[in-house]
């Protein structure tokens, strides 16, 4: 080959250049560096979704000159392309382009075609795309009295041909439809190929060009259920919903499920089919906000704790509940989802993300993958608070894993004036530490009580409790107000100083909020059934670490509701969390639905969290004696822990908010911004 | 290693022998020779299955002296084996016997355990064993929460770890009944892992050591539906059954029912229906003869014709019924059972044997691998005569196959006495060229009916009809006694020589049965239809004949009901079939079924006739010019057609009976037998 037989082609914004023969299609040229041009088709022009821009211009740093006329004129595919769907004028369809000389290209994140609505609710995170499902568009040979194979046999041979997928099984249920989508799409179909590792299947099948496809991701938590509709063309959340977990009514936390389904013969059932059937009244709300069918939906990602993973798959969760806490099954299930009741496409396929331990779900896993502490050099702790927290620490040389029993507290239950966060709930709190006034803010107005706008803006329920981020701050600010002592006792001398601390029975209480109807105060008990949670979670914490042998941590993800909503600093505080520049502190939400749409859009992430699962050290913390030992430790106030120093009540805190997500100082760490030593 | 560690042993009858580290078992040295020797409870002494006979002796020939002492003596495992089971004096468990010194091993054909009544109906052909599910016993690691992996993590390691079955998927029909399995049978159970070529995959689960494991072969004749149930441990067949297609209500015919499903729009679901009712019922009653159950069956094949083939999947039939009768799937099937109503174990695994063409069906695919002409040299001539005639032919070099439309003359329809083959019909004919007097034979006698015991013998019903193979012979005697012409006319002249001949209309008939209440006769119309059926059976086997360029043929093999009862020679003599030496034609009865019985019990002839199927070559009577012109030449009696030589009318025909399925004559033909040149 000569010089002048090949260009030089430069794609943009990925950087990847290559030579090329003239004439070649610019999407092959694309696709033999591994840039990654969509196409539904074929190439042949049809779906519009290879669309790119030529750049033409002087491009010294790359030694380009990229001009229009080094690409082939657009032809009559394209017109009739742009005739029906509308290309922009800069626009060309890179399977019909060719390229006749040096090229500068640019590569839409999404083609035109690909535009949809992001729903508020939408996580907005990027997910590379490499679903298990892929549609395929291929032109079928019609039968021949002289070679008869069979419609399946001429489909195999197309998608072998035309997308290099050999040995294609089908869906059984596809055998009866073949015959017809063949005939109705005039021997030009498009068909569905799922391969999750396990070879290629044909799940679906349309008539002519099917160009939409989407994919579920679940959420299964004890109180809530969230959904995730996810666009696999784009890897765009499209919608979201979510709903009370209806097992509710059989138990309000996870324990009391278990033994229903230990006490009544019926009561697996039961339970199961109350989870499948909130998911698939999510699936027809998802797919309603997203102006599609389920019969559109052929992925599946479900995460869940153990527990619900198991209830979800129609498992007795009895061995959970007792040790050895065995799961039935920890690996990654792939299965069709009819034969779990999920009520997607006929042939749409679930993935159920592994576990990792009997108290360690795949929502824990989930997380993880999202937050990846196994691909990064610093110790990072990774929490997800709940009734268990589910603890994990490590870096991309070690990772940890362990469940601690923290209770319902930090959710608000077992708090004389707790609640779950709704409107009308104390979020925040601060507590003059002269006068020991209070101030608060409650969920669904943007004001402290102090501004003059609290009283018109408060909720029209009136302060009606204090959620889990708000105990958290109201201990950790009564600590700071002096209120509390060290052992976490509520000190009786500081009735004689403010009415807001007064004796009940033989223990003191304080008057958090005085409101119309409704007092909201903090008893003995409610500050002791805060130190346990937090001495649980700490000393899970605080085993990890010695296991990993470290007496810090470089980043804290926090995950999940509660982890959402507290404020890093009181967390540290109170010392639920070992000590940590504030600014490596992140909440970062729902991680576990982020894992699951990760596992919906790409199969490499499936591959990943199979693989961290089996590598992730899993500790139980019943069976470590030394759990106890830091248990009781941590029960002070901060945590009676050693080597890491105490933090001294009169230094002042930080004001600095954490940045939720943001970017992180990398190496340099801001030793000044830290509270204590 | 030194002379005096290792020892030689030979295993009977394979003549394996090799040299093995003393303290080898026995078990072992047959592996790793390839001697099949079953076991599953893998080396345990539990099942039993792995018996072998150590035979003392010298053994000139082959240099050993073998002696009983060279084997480990009986421990405590085989005595406890023993008192439960019963272990034959001479028998040795092989997964216990360690090797001592020089060996002569015997392997039984079937263990003492294996030992099932071999019913009448079944076929005795022997079959490799190498079926798509196996069971393995394996013990499993029990939980601990130091090493928190799920049931059926460490399932899947046991299977790994006893049974080398890497990566093992499961059934999602087993998740909910892993946990309470593994428990009831303390960890120690028996999986059923299915591998067809896609992986293996757990399909059935028992507690404890299952031994039992059954498979059903199922032919789907249009007419009758045939099922034998086989032994996968064993190979044996140990039960059959067969009953009427149910679809008979839907039309006698394959065409009457596929225009039966166009004229109705829910008529093939009825259809579908009739045909799975009819198969479960038959898996029932195999089950209970065999005194097992339909959970014990775990792998199913079928077999049928197009028509029936689509029908049994759901599949629409129309496009069968015309040009260019494309089938929606020609290759292999695998799928759950459960996906296609078939009641056998819910993990159950079906395999639908491949198509050849829109008229050559899985039933003569599987015909074809169980004569396996494409293991001869010699050009063999497979033919299976139903309403089409299935026809294949040649040898290792090349294959063809093609369907001709014979009509149901054939099978004792469209002739004005035709009957079914059932108790009173006519079977045999012998005409005397002299008196034109005849003799019969009728089904259900075993007497000519000039033999004094044929009256107190002959069936209650009397003489009823004519069957199939009786109508051929019929006309090839009225033939040879010059009743009938060479252009199939009935010769009126005769008349005035017996009575047998009489006029009708204008054209005449022949006698030839007088009975009590019912004549049965043969007419000019009779005549005529089997002058057709035949003409359109011999033009396709010529047909094929002139495309592999062969004047002759050296193996003909008739299958189905028709090719059983038939007497070749007057196949011969009305050219139905082309000459060839009597002895090397044989009747191989219901071959179709034999080859599903080998699909089911070797996953080696899956791959064969997914080959098999690819390799030969479809030749559409429709489309073949020649094919009209053999048609009209091969009316006449016997054939008008070079450049085979004419049957002289007075050549006599031998009387030597074809030996069926025996052994032939390999490459020295005799020329003498022939009847002809």
């Amino acid at each position: 080959m000569t010089d002048s037989e090949d260009a030089l082609v430069l794609f943009m914004p990925s950087g990847r250049r290559g030579r090329f023969e003239v004439g070649t299609p610019l999407l092959d040229a694309a696709r033999s560096l591994g840039v990654y041009v969509e196409s539904v088709c074929g190439g042949r022009g049809l779906c519009g979704r290879c669309q790119i821009t030529p750049t033409p211009g002087q491009f010294a740093k790359h030694k380009i000159t990229s001009k229009l006329e080094h690409l082939s004129p657009s032809g009559e595919v394209e017109a009739r392309y742009a005739k029906r769907r509308a290309l922009p004028a800069d626009r060309r369809l890179s399977c019909q382009a060719k390229i006749l000389g040096d090229l500068v290209v640019d590569v839409p994140t999404d083609s035109a075609v690909n535009k949809q609505v992001v729903r508020k609710r939408a996580e907005t995170r990027k997910i590379d795309r490499d679903p298990a499902t892929r549609l395929m568009y291929v032109e079928v040979v019609e039968p021949d009295m002289a070679n008869p194979s069979g419609d399946l046999d001429r489909l195999r041979q197309a998608l072998e041909r035309e997308w290099m997928v050999k040995g294609a099984r089908i869906d059984s249920l596809l055998y009866p439809q073949l015959q017809s989508i063949l005939r109705k799409g005039d021997w030009k179909v498009t068909a569905a190929v799922h391969d999750d590792g396990d070879g290629p299947l044909i799940t679906a099948l349309w008539p002519g060009l099917q160009q939409r496809a989407f994919g579920l991701a679940v959420d299964i938590g004890s109180t809530t259920i969230a959904a995730h509709l996810t666009d696999l063309m784009s890897g765009r959340t499209v919608a979201s919903a979510g709903t009370a977990n209806p097992q509710v009514r059989f138990g309000e936390d996870l324990m009391s499920r278990v033994s229903y389904v230990m006490m009544n013969p019926d009561g697996l059932p039961a339970l199961t089919e109350a989870v499948r059937g909130a998911i698939n009244g999510l699936t027809e709300k998802v797919a309603a906000q997203a102006d599609t069918t389920r019969d559109q939906i052929l992925e599946a990602a479900f995460v869940g704790n153990p527990v619900m993973h198991h209830i979800f798959l129609g498992i007795d969760p009895t061995e959970l509940g007792g040790a050895p806490f065995a799961l039935a099954v920890s690996g990654a299930i792939h299965m069709p989802a009819r034969d779990i009741g999920v009520e997607i496409h006929p042939g749409g396929q679930v993935y159920v993300l592994p576990c990792i331990a009997g108290h360690v779900g795949a929502d824990a896993a989930a997380a993880t993958l999202a937050e990846s502490p196994h691909r990064t050099d610093r110790i990072t702790l990774l929490v997800d608070v709940g009734t268990n927290a589910e603890i994990i620490l490590g870096s991309k040389d070690r990772l940890l894993a362990a469940s601690s029993p923290t209770g319902p507290a930090f959710e608000g239950a077992e708090i004389s004036c707790g609640q779950r966060a709704a409107p009308g709930a104390i979020e925040r709190v601060r507590i003059d530490p002269e006068t020991l006034e209070s101030r608060i803010k409650v969920v669904g107005c943007d004001h402290w009580s102090d501004a003059p706008e609290f009283a018109e803006e408060v909720p029209s329920v009136g302060v009606t409790g204090i959620c889990g981020s708000g105990i958290v701050e109201t201990i950790a600010e009564m600590f700071l107000a002096g209120i509390i002592s060290e052992d976490g006792v509520i000190n009786g001398a500081l009735a004689e100083r403010s009415d807001r601390v007064f004796a009940n029975d033989r223990t003191y209480t304080y008057m958090l909020w005085k409101g119309d109807g409704i007092d909201i105060t903090i008893n003995q008990t409610d500050v002791r059934a805060i130190q346990l949670a937090k001495a649980a979670l700490y000393a899970g914490v605080r085993l990890l670490m010695d296991k990993l042998g470290v007496a810090e941590v470089e980043r804290i993800r926090l995950a999940g509701a509660f982890g959402s909503y507290i404020d890093p600093k009181y967390a540290m505080v109170l010392g639920l969390i070992p000590d940590c520049e504030v600014e490596h502190v992140a909440a970062v939400g729902n991680a576990a639905g982020t894992g699951a749409r990760m596992a919906l859009l790409n199969r490499g992430h499936r591959r990943e969290v199979e693989q961290l699962v089996r590598d992730v050290e899993k500790i139980e913390t019943a069976m470590e004696p030394k759990f106890q030992e830091h248990f009781v430790n941590a029960m002070a106030l901060p945590n009676k822990v050693e080597p890491f120093p105490r933090l001294a009540k009169t230094v002042a805190l930080p004001r600095k908010q954490p940045r939720s997500g943001g970017e992180e100082g990398g190496g340099s760490r801001r030793r000044g911004g830290r509270r204590h030593r």
